[in-house]
């Protein structure tokens, strides 16, 4: 692709498209910031290239030779355009690289990468069929599929996709609210009676974000006991709906998770929808990470009970390997998600045009526009196929993984096989091997994670988290989402980890 | 780019990285995905293609020649996945040819689309400097740039940018909320005495989503009668404040629009502001379409008293052509909004960090993983500084639409020249010009803009929107914020119009 010919040198932003003859210095543009990124991508696949090029704050912003991230009140040469996006990239971190474990977002899908490409050259906005024709179809269609698969008669329900997993479950406690207090979508908090929410205490802290800003207050959030693995404990949701009772107020919904951030543990869904049904509460199952074991025949059983739920978040953008962003939000029961949110804006949802309008799925979002997350999925599910967006390649891996018990100076975090490919341990360098245990132990062990991560990330050769997690101190949570990793990035992850960790 | 050699039909996806010689294949097949994608650029710009090639929904799922729709079970070919590509952009619509009107947000800016190109080859996370460090940095610098912009001093302030000018609306009202009232976050609304918020009839229906949203009721949003320019009338809101009071409510929240959707009217800001300061009410700017006039120095007036606000939402992806979406949040007073919104997970915000974790921004969403709409809209603005993103080049078109009302046919909806690029108007076919004003008239009227709408799309020469606002009945609302569309452009559209409708 490459073109020695090309010389942007002589062309100004001006030149560019729509600008008179503006088409071949566009095309030269475009071309060599192609270049510029598949350049990236075939480093990013390539072990003998770092995770990152770590700087800090102060460093990036004083400027690198070449780079200057502030805004000044000169245009910049194309030429400089395209240094700022070469540069852009050096500093930034190759999420794609078989080596980053850092989140439970990684890996960097080839065709999902085309999908996203041409979805910002489409540069259009889902809110009605209208402009985005092939889109929503395509959002409807995949949202069904995946309905089907959760195991709802048909696939029927409703649904949409949102920016996030955060946003997904902010919809499924609007969506319980108006189901059971249709009238707060008008009258506010105040017509309801005192309503509580309830979810476990290992689950992702966006439910506790969507309590305070939907009104109910964190406080009426209950956090549920969890056993060893991290699993809620029914008993505990139970014991916790009766008192909440007691004390006056309305149990309204339960969150089970389903693959939790840090352990990765699945609650026990059946049971908890036992104690929903009882007690008349809706039952949400947040399956942003865990979601895309449904896929998997092996492994879908950990999410048994899933098809009682009455909404389910699923983000494709995790172990699916999608880029981000691409998170869902499935309502089982039709007519909810709009009664929620429509708001019927005439300048938008025009009731007489020429097509079936409920094809404008607009309205039942919270947003006014939103970006198309959709094609990008809708491109690899086409490509790939279940079997192959199935996360068995990763899972594959926790064999190996559980290993490290028996690996001297690892510790892991809780025992037994994992449920899904987070692995929890410590690293205990040998001079905190032999401490008893104590508070002078864990103060140590609890500064161990964190330096090793400073000086991992320093060297800036593989990148994995950290986190303390109840009475426990920072432990390693390694995470395998990528279909690129292999068991030699995770030997060499061990190796790192011991290197960078034997003298603490 | 087009290399004849390469035969796509040779490869399957399981040939892409990261599988083994995967590079070569992996290269081949996004070259021939940029191929299709600068082609359609090139066409985008040509105006003799067409704005779109309309199907009904039935049509495209009953499947085109060649592309399907359906998720099946076999895996597809690249072939067939660079096929569906083709027709995925095919029955699309091009919002960024030169003659679709139809959005706010509309055009294709080549250095903004390069931009996302990038942003989606990173794939990454706003919400650590830990994996977004160029980003993050990025977005801090711009938002400053904004708020300086605004006229705060020294640019303090807060913001994020969020999925949208909804999202950011809806942040204001929490903010606001929060910042009286902090013990919402914990206790829930009815922690709160009955509060009532105040926006025009004309503003966003993205304020009364909102108002649904968290908790506060739509019949506590309360409606502010406008001018007829569509400007909110500030004795009418002191009016309602003082009744509002007089019913035990505590009025909280104003939101002045600077740059109406449908009449693109500027609210009085200082006026406003006065009222606000006098009732210790927070007053938001919803500037998401007019606030990209803040670059310019000659239409920046209109929003004069915009520095006296809390909080503003401004979308360059509107005005100032950035792909979508990129929409900013603004807030004057620096730690309300993560007052507001952070829960400081412990797997992501961890305090022990080796960097100064002030940069691990994403506490202060809503979100949870969130989505990098920054690069684009930076690499934009280096590219052009103000000058070039002002909406000048738009703006002096409205002189020449202008000169509409004396054009047989066509009726301003109101009087004097837009405030905005909006200009609304009615298209009066011969066999309606002369009947005399009453309902039948009405009724004929309001029919007119939906069929010739319907035909516009049918022919696909061009797209502008329609609809109905207050008593009105349906009109044009035809919107420039194209720098790809000329004076000729608008000739076609008129011409359209007429040639449609002439026998209606």
């Amino acid at each position: 692709i490459k073109n020695e010919n090309i010389d942007m040198l002589q062309f100004l932003t001006l030149d560019l498209l729509p600008a008179k003859n503006g088409e071949e210095p566009t095309m030269q543009f475009l071309l060599e910031v192609v270049d510029i990124l598949t350049n990236y991508v075939r480093k990013t696949f390539d072990r003998s290239t770092k995770v990152l090029d770590f700087h800090h704050p102060h460093q990036l912003l004083e400027g690198m030779e070449g780079f200057n991230l502030e805004l000044s009140d000169q245009p910049e040469s194309l030429e400089q355009i395209l240094v700022d996006c070469r540069d852009t990239l050096k500093y930034g971190v190759r999420t794609g690289h078989p080596r980053f474990f850092n989140q439970l977002s990684t890996g960097l899908d080839i065709i999902g990468l085309a999908g996203e490409w041409l979805t910002s050259t489409a540069n259009t906005n889902m809110f009605t069929y209208e402009i985005a024709p092939v889109f929503v179809l395509m959002e409807q269609l995949t949202l069904k599929k995946m309905r089907e698969i959760i195991g709802w008669p048909d696939g029927e329900g409703d649904g949409i996709f949102s920016p996030g997993g955060a946003i997904s479950n902010m919809y499924s406690v609007m969506t319980a609210r108006y189901k059971f207090f249709p009238e707060v979508k008008t009258k506010g908090m105040t017509a309801a009676p005192r309503l509580v929410l309830f979810t476990s205490e290992h689950s992702h802290y966006s439910i506790k974000k969507a309590s305070a800003a939907l009104g109910f207050g964190t406080e009426n959030l209950i956090l549920l006991s969890t056993d060893e693995r991290g699993r809620v404990i029914p008993a505990d949701l139970e014991a916790k709906v009766i008192d909440a009772k007691a004390r006056g107020c309305v149990p309204m919904f339960v969150n089970a998770t389903a693959g939790s951030t840090v352990y990765g543990a699945f609650d026990p869904i059946h049971e908890i929808a036992d104690i929903c049904e009882k007690y008349n509460m809706w039952l949400h199952v947040d399956g942003a990470w865990g979601g895309g074991l449904l896929m998997s025949r092996k492994h879908r059983h950990k999410l048994s009970g899933v098809e009682r739920a009455n909404s389910v978040t699923w983000n494709p953008h995790k172990m699916m390997g999608v880029p981000l962003q691409c998170s869902a939000i499935l309502v089982r029961e039709r007519g909810v998600l709009s009664g929620c949110n429509s708001m019927c804006a005439g300048y938008l949802f025009q009731p007489d045009k020429q097509y079936d309008v409920s094809y404008d799925t607009g309205d039942k979002a919270i947003q006014c526009g939103r970006h198309v997350d959709i094609f990008k999925f809708w491109l690899m599910w086409k490509a790939k196929v279940c079997a192959h967006i199935s996360p068995n390649n990763c899972l594959i891996f926790i064999l190996y993984l559980c290993v490290f018990p028996d690996r001297e100076g690892y510790q892991m975090v809780f025992e037994g096989e994992p449920q899904h490919t987070n692995v929890c341990f410590w690293y205990l360098p040998p001079g905190i091997r032999d401490m008893p245990d104590g508070q002078e132990r864990r103060d140590r062990l609890h500064k161990v994670a964190p330096k090793i991560k400073a000086l991992m990330m320093e060297s800036g050769t593989t990148m994995v988290g950290y986190q303390p997690q109840g009475d426990k101190v920072n432990f390693f949570r390694m995470v395998i989402s990528n279909p690129a990793a292999t068991r030699s990035d995770i030997d060499f992850l061990t190796d790192e980890i011991e290197r960078l960790g034997h003298d603490l």
